[in-house]
């Protein structure tokens, strides 16, 4: 497990939260919070800092807004739920003032706008030394008919796919990638999804979060994992499509019936792909070409 | 107005929020968001960033996590709402690590744990530079039977009050208060308070937002302004009282009628104080006690 997971499994076991209340807390893509007689409301939030998850030396304020904005979506599409509100705090570095709030601001209103996900409030502050740009976004959206789908409802036998290609995100996609919102609410409606999540740290990561949630393990196709044109020209495709990270595509898992429908029906113009099943145990494995299969370690992205 | 505000009223304008899915939008202590047939939430979100709310070399981290929540719990307050879940995004410095996220998280739950507000979710970043800590929070809250209160009703002829005493809260009493959740769902169960908000920016300052939402001037007495010891001890305490800030006091308006009932009836420890009244226009006025009125201009914390 990462250090961010082992922390934050420990901050759960501190307070545990009505699940009444909390039908589900910390640990997911989001959280969820009834509201009213027969409501709820999901909530997540991510921080972005400048020199870390962009750097302003190359990406444009409005790109780092609509990239703040963007991952949270892809929360929401993680758990196959509508965004609804966001609210987005700011520490501006010094010398920054309205011109930048709103370059800023245009890039969350284009990610909003394309989501029907409101800006509804929000913080300034700015930094009184020489720090460097943040900017908290915290989002909030609803269930789209069904339950949410959680990291924890993986079986053994299903398959695991993904959707769009992996990789190499860094070198330019991470800043204005689409959010899976469409794909995740569509897919949800044709197949029952067992178990979900948006890869951000990394497929390798983001795999083995489903598989310790679900307490179960997963065998990998190499050739069959789609590797983006961004990754294929670098030293390494395979390594950068499990490890890169900010792919911010979906990883879920289904029946094989399930999948077999949804390959043959699925009509959007982004790819599904079968990328291997879940397995007993807890294991991670990776089958290369040649038929050897050795084990695969979580090498994502590491917060700590 | 203060830049926030004037930044805050462009953004607002630019995207119109649907009434019905927002019945409150931007420019609020909280938004709040429709979710299932009969519920609402509210939503706020607060950064605090070390050098600038805190400083680390004074503050604990504890005292850190507990002031990030309190500052949202304040908001809750504002609105006369119940604080119901939050999130944490935070920014750690270089070398900080587990030990100092669960000093955070100790001050995080200990606000929580008050108000019965858990913690479910949130995302840990760290600087790849020399940076500081920055912490944001966002909180959702519930109506507590009746209407969230806003900062637009005001009406001439209202009394204003204010609870606790103000200024000087930058001193110490800004990493401990106590954000006042129970008087503002106590007080108005009491009587009709027309308009609130929370005291974060300084008097001056936070009752100007009142009078701008509401189109109303104010007449404040000097000489009836709750004063904190703190204050007492600097050069200028009425200044410090007026414009200091953080002191997260509500600050609201109700009827002369509903004012002496709520003054005779209040058994809270907290102190309640009437320190002025809501007047025909838009100007904001102080009486000294020579009886002499001058203009009171909003001079608290500037946050552009």
């Amino acid at each position: 497990m990462s250090a961010e997971d082992v922390i934050t499994e420990w901050f759960a076991r501190q307070r545990k939260l009505s699940e009444e209340d909390f039908p589900i807390g910390l640990g997911d893509d989001m959280a969820e919070v009834r509201c009213g007689k027969d409501g709820s409301v999901l909530v997540t939030t991510d921080m972005l800092l400048d020199g870390v998850h962009f750097d302003l030396k190359q990406a444009t304020l409005r790109q780092v807004g609509y990239k703040a904005m963007a991952v949270s979506l892809s929360d929401c599409a993680a758990m196959a739920t509508e965004p609804v509100a966001a609210v987005a705090a700011v520490a501006l570095p010094k010398g920054f003032g309205e011109k930048e709030l709103k370059q800023l601001h245009g890039g969350i209103v284009l990610a909003g706008d394309r989501f029907g996900c409101g800006l509804v409030g929000g913080d300034i502050t700015r930094w009184a030394g020489k720090e460097r740009l943040a900017i908290a976004v915290a989002m909030l959206s609803r269930c789209a008919g069904g339950e949410p789908i959680r990291r924890s409802g993986a079986i053994a036998g299903d398959c695991i796919c993904v959707t769009g290609r992996l990789g190499g995100s860094r070198l330019g996609r991470h800043l204005e990638f689409e959010p899976r919102v469409k794909e995740a609410l569509g897919i949800s409606q044709l197949v029952s999804v067992h178990s979900m999540i948006d890869i951000s740290d990394g497929l390798s990561s983001d795999l083995n979060r489903i598989c310790k949630q679900s307490r179960v393990g997963a065998v990998i196709k190499a050739g069959q994992i789609p590797i983006s044109d961004a990754a294929e020209k670098g030293k390494d495709p395979l390594s950068a499509a499990l490890n890169d990270g900010e792919d911010f595509e979906l990883l879920f898992t289904l029946s094989q019936q399930d999948c077999r429908k949804l390959l043959e029906k699925w009509q959007g113009p982004t790819p599904i792909t079968c990328i291997g099943e879940v397995t007993d145990g807890e294991k991670m494995q990776i089958r290369t070409a040649d038929g050897r299969i050795s084990d695969l370690k979580p090498s994502g992205y590491e917060h700590l």
